[in-house]
């Protein structure tokens, strides 16, 4: 396993990583980690985990990575990241994932986990191949729980009707966390109100979510303590915020499906706006 | 003419009120204020120029003003301040007016007048009466413009298509003022399209206002130089907010009348989320 690691490197390769959460600790002392992909050369699998808002870097980053067989996983937020992948290497490359974790990172070389979680893997407009479930084996390998879906966008969609109100609304409701969101009935009453409006909107893009498919997200929430989403995390860390891939790209397919999205709208226009008005202080 | 003062009166009694503008600035030296409603005792007019989060004070603030014949005029923004004042009262009594006007207090003593305005009188759930007109031409005698309409609640709703957008998008956007609403494209469309579900949501209600009331709203916006509506005002003094009159008061009549007004709801749950933080602080 190589990592490819830019303004962490130094302090990685100095510390290792420090994994901490409930029920156990560790240190990772000797991290494989590069700080080039062209060091790294050829692979059979690559994992995206960037932020969305770095995408146009992969253009240069991945292909030293490449060779006739290469897949190309993404671990990113929101909607559009394998269409950038496809269009720059190859749709047949295309594996996606969905994380549902809780971590955070306090400092370069800190992870604090909060919850463990789970991993779903799936194809670009495909059901899952024989790859892909090699692919979950091997994380499942690693310890961490992971399962396949034939229907990848269908679990973006999925994933999109917790991030959507939680990650908005942990910002533009003046930064709080999943806690103060779930435990205010107005904030509670919103955040379902964004969650069936996510769930219709996934109907007419072609994705027939169940109409109940936000229960168990809110039910996860309120058994989770206070969590700070990570859109909220990359704010008070300076962070770019992935706004077009968890907002603007399910708004635009809403519209072009002849729907439109209102309340995820408002969001998006204020998260632009307020991330303006942030990086001009 | 007799003003109640409160946490304001020893201030303007030793310095009196400057007002400055454009084309002119004046003090008025001696202003003939109270601090008790007793003290004044019983008026032909009452107006009503406290904050809608004040009201509660007004039941025992009003009585000793009144005579059989008394008339409350309220000024306030908002909806319901004349169901208020008619609850306590007695309806026959109450007259509404709205003003248009852009000014800021930047202290307890000065007044800073960006725009000359217009005052719009009427009655609650009457067309405008005789007495109406006479409280006009005194206000006209005073110099500021006014003019009388039979149908107040409408001239409400009216005022609520600025309001709404403006004064909610000047806080949850980030506390900016008009011009930065107007002057970027995407928060300029938000406007519109709350605009738009204020005027839906005021037929609904039975105050037909013409589809394209938002014009002129938006073509005086983009006229003035930029302003901090009165919530941001109110933000940015400590003061409260008055949103159940601006956005409560309007969701609650749209859903009494079998709509729903989404982008107003959000803009609601927000203020009252943001500014709890705010007052925890």
């Amino acid at each position: 396993m190589h990592f490819l690691m830019r303004g962490d490197l130094t302090e990685v390769r100095r510390n290792g990583i420090f994994v901490r959460g409930e029920g156990e600790n560790f240190r990772v002392a000797k991290v494989n980690c590069y700080n080039s992909t062209k060091e790294i050369g050829p692979c059979d699998l690559v994992v995206v985990a960037v932020k969305a808002t770095s995408n146009a870097d992969l253009v240069d980053l991945v292909p030293p990575l490449l060779h006739e067989e290469t897949m190309v996983l993404t671990l990113q937020n929101g909607l559009g990241n394998e269409e950038f992948l496809a269009k720059h290497f190859g749709a047949r490359r295309v594996l996606g994932g969905l994380c549902f974790i809780a971590v955070d990172r306090h400092s370069k070389t800190e992870v604090e986990r909060y919850d463990y979680g789970l991993v779903i893997l799936g194809e670009l407009d495909r059901p899952a191949q024989l790859r892909t479930r090699e692919v979950a084996a091997e994380f499942t390998r690693a310890k961490v729980k992971c399962s396949v879906t034939d229907d990848l966008a269908l679990e973006r969609w999925r994933k999109l009707i917790w991030n959507i109100p939680f990650n908005g609304l942990s910002i533009v409701a003046g930064r709080i966390d999943t806690a103060a969101i779930v435990g205010d009935n107005n904030l509670r009453q919103l955040t379902l109100d964004l969650m069936n409006e996510v769930i219709a909107a996934a109907k007419k893009c072609g994705h027939p979510l169940p109409s109940d498919a936000w229960r168990e997200h809110i039910k996860r929430t309120d058994n989770m303590s206070g969590y700070k989403p990570s859109t909220l995390q990359d704010w008070e860390s300076g962070k770019p915020l992935e706004i077009e891939a968890i907002w603007g790209e399910p708004v635009r397919r809403a519209r072009a499906a002849g729907t439109q999205m209102p309340g995820t709208e408002m969001i998006y226009e204020l998260l632009k706006q307020l991330d303006r008005a942030r990086q001009s202080r």
